[in-house]
């Protein structure tokens, strides 16, 4: 269970490959510690990084959202998230990915994880948080189509958690992690 | 909580507009139900899937992997996983992960859930597992070195949740769902 005392290989060139306005995929090639040569493809990140937000509209319900997701060609249930922008701080950013997508903003935000999605092939980090004592407040988006905001009750979670349209993982961590934060906390209570 | 009755946007036009040995990136012109048109650009998934698998080494410890991830360029703590081959099942796939990555075989493989990794962006789906009943066989991998395997204790999984080595949602959502599927088994009894 101690770190590792490994090595980290060596990033003997790093070569962009191809691009997209989104996208940038470089090569990298690699000389390990023990001297086996590897060449390995990578996204290069935002480097900026996301949010992700569990809105408490109240003790007992979160607010979820619905929407259209390009990469699976169907309507996603999830939480309200997006990338940080120049200058704000990840909490700036939560707060304002809010009021875009559900329409609230927070007085209370708290920290749940720093997530990666895939690390042998992104860098891109999002923080995940959660949301207390809601206030309305909108900010226009820039969706094509307004975002369902769908009150869930906590003792349904089970229902949640089974279904086909929730299935990103880096909701479903947050949302189990919120679980165990409101188990500990009243634990400790 | 019912389902959605929006209508899927109609792709107008899929093109591939870049790509290397690994990743390929498609744009997509849209068009809403509501009438906006926009342009997304996505990945083309694999469509064969991937699988990740939390093994009990006993009832009381899981096994992990340290492994260099090339997207954060750093060594990471998750769970053995990779990708479905052709004309694998993904229980197929996920013995023979197990024994090329922690040098096990599973005798019984439990489902978590199908989850993907960010729906807007990327089709691929990964279908998470329980493994218990091992046992010692090993197939040779196409690791550029030796992955190493850590046996971690359940009731230390607070510390692995707190540890920044341990951050790929991917791994957490399973670890979670585990933590629950047991809990829920119990309770059951």
């Amino acid at each position: 269970m101690s770190q590792s005392s490994k090595t980290l290989p060596k990033i003997l060139k790093c070569t962009l490959i191809a691009s997209s306005r989104f996208f940038k995929i470089e090569s990298l090639q690699l000389r390990f510690s023990n001297g086996q040569q590897r060449e390995f493809e990578r996204m290069r990140g935002y480097h900026r990084g996301a949010v992700l937000i569990v809105p408490f509209f109240d003790k007992d319900t979160i607010l979820l959202i619905r929407e259209y997701a390009a990469g699976t060609h169907s309507y996603e249930l999830g939480f309200p998230k997006g990338l940080i922008d120049s200058g704000e701080t990840p909490e700036i950013a939560a707060n304002r990915e809010l009021k875009e997508e559900v329409g609230f903003g927070a007085n209370s935000l708290q920290k749940l994880k720093k997530v990666t999605m895939s690390p042998s092939y992104f860098s891109s980090e999002m923080t995940l948080f959660m949301a207390f004592d809601l206030y309305p407040e909108t900010l226009p988006g820039d969706e094509p189509e307004p975002l369902e905001v769908i009150k869930w009750p906590l003792n349904k979670v089970d229902e949640l958690l089974a279904r086909d349209d929730f299935q990103e993982a880096r909701g479903i961590s947050a949302l189990l992690l919120t679980l165990k934060a409101l188990k500990d906390k009243n634990n400790i209570i």
